[in-house]
């Protein structure tokens, strides 16, 4: 198995939300763990595709072979122009689509608010021998809720618990879970904002809510923080991946993602069947 | 809007089933409208695939911004080892995942059997804004169903009708369907099957009872004659594409997508808000 030999020092270990961990204290515009600048973030993004895709390819052998239940969930949270697209476009767009099932969650429908929380999310969860995304997840509903406050304090409460449950029965089935925010800071999310307004192309992506929801930017850290706080387990941690560059924040998402595949040790799974009787068959056919 | 500027011919007139059409007859080494070898068509590959991923891009934002139900539903069926798997990587794999929407339909669970054989489709139908892609798709229900006998004659005779009805409906929601075969001959395939067998990187991709298909070759190939003649309709044609060399297949199937999302007159859609207004108030903020 090929191994990323462009990080300094292990990322993960830099980006891990920890005891004591201090968003407010969190740069956005660093590139942890990589000495390099732009066009070498980039190239190593290509590197890092090739390994990927092979991981990824393993995991689903594996399952389509009869396998056991393992499979990869990217949890993606940030605020808005943070990235989360680029993610989907330049770093899960890399591999085989057959192996992947994304999960956009939006404003919940009025069918989903007769529900817990976690029932459209559970859904979404993806099958065995896949790589899973949620874009937006059951996140938002510690955050967005907390700061538009739309459940209860005593709701919230309560889904901070549901949730550490909720994923820690994902991970006994035998899903690895990354979770990521991405950073950045009000300065570079004012300039993509204003970028989106002023081409034509990219216009269709601004809506004027999103002002809204970045003045409130303050007390969305606060909810992240407490998120943090609450939810970044051993056996879920969180990581906060520094976005103002958007190079780096690829970059590292592709890596947490590869080393969780390559924790799983994926061997290409043996045959179940004869290999030289079914060559002579073949041939004969 | 860019042109793909290499087919001396449109590929889809000379690709698309039309009265008359024999199977049998039909190459599967061929490259029709494109004059250059492999090389030069896996250049031309990444130069359409920029294309693609614009046209696809203004289909995903002409639903986020409240559109109409425009979508586009790619249907793939062959034979194994035709190459499904290398267009939904390939083709399909270049464009943003969050526009599309893939689904495999393999042998049908024991609940899918109770319903009629369209229930499990039209859970899967794209959603507008989306291309969706069925890898197989309810024409395995009149072509193994009718190889293997999986049905009455006179359930199969009431499908084509069906499909037809179905599909008229698709395109009357919104919905560009095309309909591709890969076509490739007996030899190619048992070469194909035989490198699987070989590497070990390959062979889970293997099962012996591809070898049991495989002999009934010209079974399926009258079965797929008669969906043909059945079902490729003005409003949702099929095409033929040789499929011996792989780049071709890909190449022509990424045009077939390109012509469709072409035919869609895509602009990028005007904002609902004022755009001087949102600077003023991003600047603002």
């Amino acid at each position: 198995m090929s191994k990323e030999s462009y990080w300094t020092q292990d990322p993960s270990g830099l980006l891990r939300v920890e005891s004591g961990f201090k968003l407010v204290a969190s740069p956005t515009d660093g590139h942890p763990g990589f000495d390099g600048n732009k066009a070498a973030g980039r190239a190593a993004l290509k590197e890092g595709a090739l390994v990927l895709a092979d991981l990824q390819e393993r995991l689903f052998a594996h399952h389509q072979t009869g396998d056991d239940g393992r499979r990869i969930l990217l949890v993606l949270q940030a605020m808005d122009t943070a990235g989360k697209g680029g993610i989907l476009k330049h770093v899960i767009g890399t591999v085989d689509p057959q192996g992947v099932q994304l999960a956009a969650f939006k404003k919940p429908t009025d069918e989903e608010l007769e529900h817990d929380f976690l029932w459209r999310i559970r859904k979404e969860v993806p099958e065995p021998g896949n790589i899973g995304v949620f874009d937006r997840s059951h996140y938002e509903d510690v955050l967005i809720a907390r700061v538009r406050e739309f459940a209860t304090p005593e709701e919230i409460e309560r889904r901070y618990g549901a949730i550490n449950e909720f994923e820690a029965e994902l991970v006994g089935e035998g899903t690895a879970i990354i979770k990521v925010m991405l950073h950045i800071s009000a300065e570079e999310q004012k300039k993509r904002l204003l970028d989106r307004l002023r081409r034509r192309e990219k216009q269709w992506k601004y809506n004027p809510s999103d002002v809204d929801e970045r003045m409130l930017g303050p007390k969305y850290q606060e909810a992240y923080q407490i998120a943090f706080d609450r939810t970044s387990t051993p056996i879920a941690p969180w990581y906060v991946v520094p976005a103002d560059h958007k190079w780096y924040a690829r970059l590292a998402v592709q890596h947490l993602l590869i080393q969780a595949l390559q924790a799983l040790e994926l061997e290409w799974p043996k045959p179940d069947y004869d290999v030289e009787a079914e060559k002579a068959r073949l041939i004969a056919s």
